[in-house]
């Protein structure tokens, strides 16, 4: 385990992310991993921010709202089956760690656990969300929600940002 | 002029953000710049984005709320007393080009112009914005705002990117 500075990681980390990596999400008991392929890395609030969006419609959206933290976990090998099984199949249909064989480690500052695999892990608390009103915004990238299943936005404090 | 990646800058980029940097935004024959010390960069929307922050009570969040567009200047030489200027006082009172004698420059791709400094450049098309509710922030972000002067976050789609 490598400490990594959030900032001096983001490109690389931004570089698969579009390519895919793991929002890990626990609330209670429940759990679940999803591919994203969105984020944006920045500071505000003067803190560290990792910004992700989830869409209402996710079996994990009805997670992260009851949640007080996520991780990303951003892999340096190929997943890219993980990747898409996580990305197309829900958690309601299926234990996608079993099915992907994914393994979860504990987090070191948050309760939602991170993917073991390696590759950059970030470990953030929510400490701002915001639903995407449609009204504001623009006419091309509103093509995005033919079933107007719009993102909620979830602006999470990095409390730890490591490689394995 | 040297075209840059957005990604491959935003490390750059957000080490001096965090230090002070310039919004400028023009809507009409209505134009401003202030500092910003906040920032996100990354991709949604299947889109560079870069988000910025403009709190409610600012003479600027009157012309960014009927701009299209938005750039940010990010100096890389000493401007510490023009940031220092336009964080403080307000485009209201000041004409703060003038005062801080800074130039502006066409953008290439955007109707807000950009400082004409030596630094990094982001030309900016608003694709969403979010009206912070205070409801979803966290208590100790809170604290930012004993005025209660929430910030909007402005999505903007990067256009061009390049460092003078």
């Amino acid at each position: 385990m490598k400490q990594a500075d959030y900032m001096a990681v983001a490109e690389k980390a931004m570089n698969q992310i579009k390519k895919g990596a793991f929002l890990t999400v626990k609330a209670g008991e429940a759990l679940n991993t999803m591919t994203i392929g969105w984020a944006t890395i920045g500071y505000v609030w003067r803190r560290p921010i990792f910004m992700v969006a989830v869409r209402d419609s996710r079996h994990t959206f009805g997670i992260i709202e009851k949640a007080a933290d996520f991780t990303v976990s951003v892999p340096m090998t190929d997943m890219q089956d993980a990747v898409m099984f996580c990305g197309t199949k829900s958690g309601r249909d299926y234990d996608k760690f079993k099915e992907c064989s994914l393994e979860l480690s504990d987090s070191k500052k948050v309760t939602s656990p991170i993917i073991n695999t390696p590759g950059l892990h970030f470990e953030c608390k929510i400490v701002f969300k915001a639903a995407m009103d449609p009204v504001y915004l623009d006419a091309e990238c509103e093509k995005l929600y033919p079933d107007r299943d719009y993102h909620t936005l979830y602006f999470g404090e990095i409390q730890d940002c490591y490689e394995l």
